[in-house]
């Protein structure tokens, strides 16, 4: 999403931290959320779905936790670092859980295997931009 | 909301505390963000929206923090403890920086001094369930 | 939610309908939005989750587009009646194809039948309101 | 977002059309939902926001549904074509009346310009996909 970062650049305000790092943070979140609703509709769609029951909560808690940060993130108009701060350490939180359960079920379903590879990569994300907005 | 507490008590599995404590903190932060939807929309038709920028800003922070943590918090199936813990948290957080400014404009504006008090008593509901939820 | 009727009369503009019709329509969507998520993870904790996996879609598209909907059905600044025709009448439909699945299982799982009486009860204010908005 | 691609393929049922166009279509969505929420919060930090009212209010209604937009179409278990044709042409209607909101302010904020090409793109997506899942 190169219109990240183009709208970052056309914003009147500045970033919270250099906007390279926010648009790649927002593009992590966007990606994972994304990631994490495909993965608990393909989940939803296996005939184990019942070994895979804890796999859908987690990505359905992680989207909906993705989605609401990328929106907060992605305003720059009179940012609140505190609100900014807790709600991306909550976005890593619900990455690494559901990262860690979808890995479990990696080797058995690629949409798991791809979508805790989102979640890390997210997590990772939200970590490196916590040090960046204190 | 009483089919909340009905859905709670028709659900295959216990609730992670006590099921009318759990359906009032549901209702708390689902009127809190629709408080916040329609303070965000009435602060941007006022005369002098210019004076209540951060009064929006923190009402769409809000609202999206809110939907997460309702969603999160009405599923209760195979939860986790550290997920709820993190997102009630940023959920009072944002409660309690957004109430701090609405207050500043309720004489003014009844929309801030209701979308204020809402705030505040889902701020009091998401610290009272984290004690309930450790 | 009273709440919503004092918001609605605290705005700075005119709602696009009778106000108390309005607060009713917002009233059956958010119940309605609630009631898919909880189903929705109600039905996954169901033992015979894969005889549920169609209520399970349902619900999940159900509670995105009531979401949808009460926000913008919520906004009195610059309306825009056609969009607001086109997602009610979204709204509407969704409604009615989650309660048909929904009263399915009706009889064997109490969180379907309130599901699907919250779905149907909101299907009906979505229709009505369209009838005011055109 | 290659990922989108790569997890309709690993999913366990066929998707509604084609899988490139579908994830074409779900990454124009995407784009769009994002540079709406940005859009809306330049529009609100500019010195004469007073004057971009409209397109804020505009943005705020196109981002919700082309969020739950996206949602729905990325899911590939037991979908309903009704959902669908109704949920993406209430898309394209929110994106056609903000793009032509945000053509108005395109010369002056280049936010208004990315979001304006944003939302016809989408559009334009949208329009294509009604044609073939219907």
């Amino acid at each position: 999403m190169k219109s990240t970062l183009e709208m970052i650049r056309s914003h009147p305000h500045e970033p919270i931290c250099d906007s390279e790092k926010l648009a790649a943070v927002i593009a992590a979140i966007k990606i994972c959320a994304q990631a994490c609703t495909s993965c608990a509709d393909a989940c939803l769609g296996e005939k184990k779905v019942e070994s895979l029951v804890g796999c859908i909560r987690h990505n359905l808690d992680c989207a909906d936790i993705c989605n609401a940060t990328a929106a907060v993130i992605s305003r720059m108009t009179k940012p609140s670092r505190e609100v900014l701060q807790s709600i991306v350490q909550s976005c890593a939180t619900a990455c690494n859980l559901c990262a860690t359960e979808c890995e479990k079920h990696a080797e058995m379903h690629e949409h798991c295997r791809i979508c805790g590879a989102a979640c890390r990569s997210c997590e990772k994300e939200c970590l490196n931009i916590m040090e960046l907005i204190r």
